[in-house]
């Protein structure tokens, strides 16, 4: 799983989090940074994660064996197109973006086949922090990384893939892109979603003035995810949008029977609720790092 | 402000923090504590947070100066009537119930008069942690306490309550209970059924699986409030249910709006939209502790 030449199309906390770490583990030989800003690429050359970059995506990616795209979900699909060219027979490539149908289907109108060497992927990993200078080698230890080969993708470009996010710390899980994009809906894109919405409605409120000032560590933690890339969350909520507007709609239904529940002042079915809810929190997220 | 008898009743994170740090500071001489539990009272005993304990309500009460009822929402009623008899004249009584509009109402109603000396509290402290082994002198520093005082509250027991509150390091607010039920209904009460709500839908989903599995550090800090106290959250649905009703219904149509814009795929609006959320959030909350 030796890659020769790698090149980073992007290269933030994501892409350079994965480069310091297969250096450091002399797993890769070289490697090609680009990016659309050179100070950022000046950066990274000097902290180490890359050996040289270019300023031509073509020169990025000559003779590179894999291609790893951490550009916003928008930009895979364009900036695919524009490499393809350039790529050697049989390069792999691979992307970081947090949802996956779409990418696929874009990717492969953009260049007009199935591109087998490509492998859809999605890195879990924690995103307050962004940026090249936030890059640290341990950054997917004990994370999630999913990967979403399609039926024509090459077994080898996936297992390369896969055993280059395994050699950094991660645990890798292969699943359909539909099942991905459902489960990362219900559990980051809505959630995302929620907390924006909730920021959105309570600032600068007409009748109340502003209410952040009465908050606390809980609505501090709860909004946290508010503070997320709005270019980034844009991109996710027009690509993922079928299987958001399903489990925003499904959550008005909740809501709506949770405000029923307490309209009513139904003591006991509010209290199960609750208990049950705290008890799953407990036991799958609490516990976990 | 000195007081000679404090009386805590229900001796948990929030009572025994108070207690701590007035006796570290020598405002109080001595420290009654009343609860359910004997077991936890003899820890309050030997971790220095109360002088003594009484297995009577009238004896826990008897003679002291002020006495907080630190007790949930809904046990408030009750036990300020049955403990009124044995108030001494003048005793100052005050509570940390999270909605007050219904508690004040309720108090009159059990007592059967207004209480003057009865100053509704609402202290906004962190409350992952609970039970007595938490207590720590300096729960309170820097965190706020609203003050709800009636038209008919004596002004030296709100004076009372109020520097007490500020010796021991919180930033004190008055407002009406209306206003504060209005404001913590948007930005405490609502974001827990909101985490309440999303951890129940997602429990065992038929379809999906457990997807706890996938969740990472954005999920978990979301739904941290969800892992609250059952009891606790009931009784604040129940008591501040118009409120919350209200504002559920305001961010269903946020919600609404939100999944309309990702419906239409309005890349702008919904930038915008995050931008704002993002720039409101990162201002109002990050800086501060």
């Amino acid at each position: 799983m030796r890659v020769q030449r790698l090149a980073i199309i992007g290269v933030g906390l994501i892409g350079g989090s994965f480069s310091l770490k297969l250096k450091q583990l002399g797993l890769v030989d070289e490697v090609v940074g680009y990016g659309r800003n050179i100070e950022n690429l000046e950066k990274a050359l000097q902290l180490g994660v890359i050996d040289r970059f270019e300023s031509k995506l073509h020169d990025a990616v000559k003779d590179a064996d894999l291609v790893v795209l951490a550009v916003p979900l928008s930009a895979i699909a364009p900036i695919y197109a524009e490499m393809a060219q350039g790529l050697k027979p049989g390069a792999v490539v691979t992307d970081v973006g947090s949802a996956k149908s779409r990418v696929v289907a874009e990717v492969e109108e953009a260049l007009g086949f199935q591109p087998v060497c490509f492998v859809p992927g999605h890195p879990i990993a924690g995103r307050e922090k962004s940026g090249v200078e936030a890059a640290e080698a341990d950054l997917y230890v004990d994370h999630r990384v999913i990967l979403t080969p399609q039926d024509y993708t090459q077994h080898e470009a996936v297992n390369l893939v896969e055993s280059l996010w395994q050699a950094v710390g991660a645990k890798v899980s292969r699943m359909t892109a539909r099942y991905h994009d459902e489960v990362f809906a219900a559990t980051s894109h809505l959630p995302h979603m929620l907390a924006f919405a909730l920021v959105d409605m309570l600032n600068d409120h007409p009748e109340l003035g502003n209410v952040f000032q009465y908050t606390a560590g809980g609505f501090r933690d709860f909004t946290r995810i508010a503070s997320s890339d709005a270019t980034m969350w844009r991109d996710i909520a027009l690509q993922n949008s079928t299987a958001i507007v399903y489990w925003l709609s499904a959550y008005q239904a909740e809501l709506a029977k949770l405000a029923d529940m307490i309209e009513k002042q139904q003591s006991d079915r509010l209290y199960d609720l609750f208990v049950k809810a705290k008890s799953a929190r407990d036991q799958h997220i609490v516990n976990k790092q």
